[in-house]
């Protein structure tokens, strides 16, 4: 068995090689140039066409992200299957990145620390959880993790999906029918849903209006989810009190962008989640094993779906 | 049976005379004035010494806070049994706001907040929450909850309390023997404890020192468990990355005092768990009537052990 590595945009190749030869002994690993021979299985992060186009022979293509979105957009050799990552880590670092942005805002601990940077020892009256219903859009891997966290917390949890997701302690919404009364239930939105046709743009002057008055949006999930002027709107006219951004349609986020500057916007370099090494080697090298051998994988993307 | 309310330090008065009217009818409840006629129980707040002196009749003195190092410190009516708040809403409030410093710790999150207000996208490399275990000094009802809180998000969490307490997921030391131990194995300290003879003075020097390079402390108990000038010395040498403080020996913090503007020092000003009203009157209500009853009631503060 040949695996070829073909990962761009500064990740380190090196121990990726290292770990998968470690966890897959007697496999061919090595990292793609043009002219390669055939592998049977890749592991990518935004491989470039070239890659594609010249590695016909590939029965799994393992996507190092949880986000197959750029991926899928390439034309993909025929028999491939593409895979996401499950967890890798990832959905607890969700949960502790979404639930730090949750209870910075709840608790007002920005402005508590901002009353101090300027020599205040301020009060605030304290708020009430049950008044700070929290929706999540996208109940898989992720969502459901962090809609556990949230709960842990006490705050009423809410949960859209576009098919119906039974998660306890959650109250489910499902599908375009449901998607106003889901926004009009809630009032910290967090966007961890794929990025298809569907969910572009999802996040828009129409939803976010339907949030309830002081609404806060936090997306972790894809800058294109969000229509960036309409939350500038939203946040200005006073709706929304706020927005946790970690994604954004361009990243890096272009220095002219008015995000950066917005105080009611907190800016995080896309470090919600981050793929961790060993964790993931180890997923991967299992579902390559689980593929060989013909069984059934977890995390295999259906195209037409788009995740 | 007659109540009175003693709240001082700019305490809302009216709010707790109607909800304890309310959840004890047929009581007469009444703020106490210099002079009032004997009560059988008291609902106080930083009580003046002339309270505890003519109402010598009192059975039961509910402090609404969870430290009532102030309180042991006067001259108490001889028969007075001195109540503790349990819970009251603070137990949750206190695993939000130990669980938002350490998640902002250990991701980074307030570096990579400035490196944004500088215009900067920054990447930092992932930390192993392996490398993070918490210790928990205190372990009772809002030590459990705190440490309850943390594993969830899966770091390891250690326990120190004055006798052995079972606390499931949490590695336990108990008494002076088996502090240093306790120390040795913690990177990030979260201080629950009473604040009593025994725990004065006990974030010093010598035990901060004890704490593994690059430790953290989160201060959530009394200003005076922590040596200011410790804390100081052992940032500015490096050996301590940080520190959350929410309590401090003067509160407001003077003006002068270096916490304000130590960058690695982050100042709130005592709230990260407020005594929640409607929580704590029904806790205090069912309390009272208990007693009434002659049944044991939780919270019944031990003046020699000083909590």
């Amino acid at each position: 068995m040949r695996i070829a590595v073909c990962l761009t945009n500064t990740t380190k190749v090196a121990p990726w090689l290292a770990g998968l030869r470690e966890a897959l002994p007697g496999t061919l690993v090595e990292e793609w140039a043009p002219g390669a021979p055939q592998a049977d299985h890749a592991i990518v992060w935004a491989p470039p066409q070239r890659f594609l186009d010249e590695q016909q022979s590939l029965k799994g293509i393992f996507n190092i992200g949880a986000g197959v979105d750029a991926l899928l957009k390439l034309k993909l050799p025929a028999r491939a299957r593409v895979v996401r990552i499950d967890d890798g880590g990832m959905a607890s670092q969700m949960a502790e990145f979404v639930c730090h942005a949750l209870i910075r805002h709840f608790r007002e601990l920005d402005c508590y620390e901002d009353d101090v940077r300027n020599g205040a020892w301020s009060y605030r009256r304290p708020r009430d959880r049950a008044d700070y219903p929290v929706g999540i859009m996208g109940l898989g891997v992720l969502g459901e993790r962090v809609a556990r966290a949230v709960a842990h917390f006490e705050f009423p949890v809410l949960g859209w999906s576009r098919t119906p997701r039974a998660v306890p302690g959650v109250r489910g919404f499902a599908g375009q029918e449901q998607l106003d009364e889901f926004l009009r239930a809630t009032r910290v939105l967090v966007c961890l849903l794929p990025l298809t046709r569907e969910t572009q743009d999802i996040l828009n002057a129409r939803n976010l209006a339907r949030l309830m008055p002081g609404g806060y949006v936090i997306n972790v999930a894809r800058g294109a989810h969000l229509v960036d002027d309409d939350l500038i709107a939203l946040l200005d006219s006073g709706h929304l009190a706020g927005a946790a951004l970690d994604v954004f349609r361009t990243e890096p986020l272009p220095a002219e962008h008015p995000f950066w500057r917005h105080r009611k916007i907190t800016v995080t370099p896309h470090t919600s989640a981050r793929t961790l090494r060993e964790e993931s080697i180890v997923q991967i090298a299992g579902k390559i094993l689980a593929m060989e051998r013909g069984e059934p994988i977890a995390g295999v993307v259906d195209p037409q779906r788009g995740y």
